[in-house]
């Protein structure tokens, strides 16, 4: 029997912050990072599982930490078991009371257990020579509930429910898995829109996004009310009245300022006002949405685990679900968050751009599309055009579109001279 | 000038699993443990800053390494502008964008500025010969707002309101704390009630507690329905009729869960049911609260920051406020969470035990209530008799009641001996 025989780290940052590549109203000199691991067996098929945690600079050495501090749970393991039972090993490592004590369920050390998952799903993928997101939509129902912890959720949400909507969803899988491939799946970009960059490239951006075949774009607001109703005019005029336009304020302000500033905003048609305010705020983002309705509140890519998802939903605090694929614990806790949109009939939109989270989240929601809510019907995943080169299996946006990926695994593999050229102090 | 020289700092552990000290139907097996930082500067005082976040073993080098993370902003700097703008040096470790990432204000990452803050704030009282209780009650209105960062609170609390608050309470500040330092303030105690002890010692203990004057015991509940009723039975009988006792589940329970168990247990009469489920769920507690009214629920020591605060108190998710010293980013954030306490009128029992605990969080208590609540009623804080031998000034309890601590510092000062002889791996 195989076993695992290593989690090999690395403390991977690029230096994203000398071009404002990124930037916005709270994060203005990100360095885009990756707290990496291989998990390494000693099977003879020689494959590796790949995941990371993205982060933005500093403090990716502690993430890097909180990686290596799971090795004692996986070290040693026979693979086979860990990778049959994938909600039992998701359990292991999230219910260890101890680990548990440093979030619960949150920040650095759920992260981490995210990254050790995903290598996990990405080892299972490979060695089942498939893509992340046809080997999910190839399971049963009751496959898919058993990767589920439905601890904390059953008051919205319980496995035979969850259950029931999977099993309403099995008829048409075949059909939209040849649509996925055949066609792909929605993407809007966000390119153009960082608040470093000034207002020629702006609009170069803008036109360059239509002529690409994007139907929607994502500007980031939130630094100054006078320069986003001019950079908003700007990208309004280039893009054309039948382009989306969402704006991202990176939890910039109070409850009050954001109803405030939003008002100032809707002249220029939006698509959806992403992340408002605190990422922890059910309530904010509950009294925003009341008040700026009909335009969508997005958020979800600082939502610290599937309790916050929950309620946001229970209290109709969101209308756009932006699941991110390093930010919780990993694939399993995903598909939960899947679940509970669907329960709820809100749409999922991915977060992505970063270091790698376009290659990993898009099998989230191409599995989303075949298996859970079956539908694309106003979804649509982030695309940001940084650093895709450095993956083995690159994202491929064709007419606005992500192309489903066919290679075996979950999309996380960096290319091994990425990560050795990058590593930080290396 | 005097500048910071070193983040000094160690991880600590203590084996108190062995003994099944602090078990709980949700930590089976904690060891007690400390990320432990002393900020050391080239001042000819030798005064030594020291701080840490409790942990229960497993990933305290993790915490470590989130500490260490924040040499960087602090190794170098001039020691008394820091120390003279707290609320600044708060704000320049919280806002760091590229650390905020790893939470946001959650986690790993978030306790680490807490340790660091911690460590400035007995620094600070030491170099003013003053317990930190002491040093916070004697600011003003003024420089005590100053000390809070009210972005995402101000749909609950104004830094207006704060102000008008702590002036209101400014009048008989002086008797308040002469109080204190001739009577104490009042404790609890949850030394009879780990899981796992025995009946007998279950009895034992509860016998003790009387007679060592306290009024409120705490049992651990959650394991097991029948063991409960049992185990309250004894206690009841033990303690008589007089004495509050509360009940703590430690998460354990999905809502509707938590509201059939209550249920099963209010006939033995609860002082407060804590923590029944997912310190993240305002809406589940604020539905078990409804449910199980009048008995209160209690719960923050695994409140993450200060937005779940103001939710929890929005909601009415909450009767009891338990602020812990080294879950959230310090005692600014703390100071924040009494003042909204102040605000919605609920009164705050803070969460002790573990290690240092009691000693870090009775300077809290008692600066509410020399400056910002005003009153002890309702209000008592946890005390655990675990491992206080370890610090310099150990609490003191006389007949249930903390005595109020002279000695200089924030309580947070480990003997050198025990920091080196339960250096892990050391």
């Amino acid at each position: 029997m195989a076993v695992i025989t290593a989690l090999e780290t690395a403390d991977v940052r690029f230096p994203t912050s000398l071009a404002l590549d990124g930037s916005d109203a709270m994060n203005p000199d990100p360095d885009y990072s990756a707290a990496y691991v291989r998990v390494r067996t000693d099977a003879d098929d020689d494959l590796v599982g790949h995941g990371f945690v993205f982060t933005i600079g500093r403090g990716n050495d502690v993430q890097v930490a909180a990686i290596e501090a799971l090795a004692g749970h996986l070290v040693g393991q026979e693979v086979e078991p860990l990778l049959a039972d994938m909600g039992g090993t998701w359990r292991s490592l999230v219910h260890d009371s101890q680990l548990r004590w440093l979030g619960p369920e949150k920040g650095v050390m759920h992260m981490a257990i995210g990254a050790a998952v995903n290598a996990l799903w990405d080892l299972k993928a490979k060695r089942a020579g498939r893509p992340l997101w046809q080997l999910l939509a190839a399971l049963s129902p009751e496959e898919i509930v058993d990767l589920v912890d439905f601890r904390y959720l059953t008051d919205a949400l319980t496995r035979e429910e969850a259950l029931d909507l999977l099993t309403a969803a099995e008829p048409g899988r075949a059909e939209r898995e040849k649509q996925l491939l055949e066609s792909g799946y929605p993407a809007y970009t966000t390119t153009p829109g960082w608040l470093g960059y000034d207002d020629a490239k702006l609009e170069r951006l803008c036109h360059e996004a239509v002529e690409a075949g994007f139907t929607q774009i994502k500007l980031k607001v939130g630094g100054d009310l006078a320069d986003d109703v001019r950079r908003l005019g700007i990208a309004r005029r280039a893009v054309g009245p039948d382009i989306r336009i969402a704006v991202d304020a990176n939890q910039r302000w109070d409850v009050g300022d954001a109803i405030n500033w939003i008002r100032e905003l809707t002249r220029f048609g939006l698509a959806w006002v992403e992340e408002p305010t605190s990422p922890d705020d059910v309530l904010g983002h509950a009294a925003i949405s009341r008040a700026i309705a009909p335009v969508p509140v997005a958020t979800g890519e600082h939502m610290a685990n599937r309790v916050l998802a929950k309620q946001f939903l229970q209290q109709r605090a969101l209308q756009v679900l932006q699941i991110d694929a390093t930010r919780v614990a990993g694939v399993n806790e995903n598909i939960a968050m899947l679940l509970l949109a669907a329960k709820f009939g809100v749409p999922v939109c991915p977060h992505a751009g970063g270091v790698g989270l376009c290659e990993a989240v898009q099998h989230l929601a191409m599995f989303d599309f075949v298996a859970v809510s079956g539908t694309i019907d106003g979804r649509m995943i982030e695309f940001v055009d940084h650093l895709h080169e450095h993956f083995t299996t690159p994202v491929v946006i064709e007419d606005g579109r992500y192309v489903a990926p066919t290679a075996p695994g979950a999309g996380t593999e960096m290319l091994a001279e990425s990560i050795s050229a990058h590593t930080f102090g290396g």
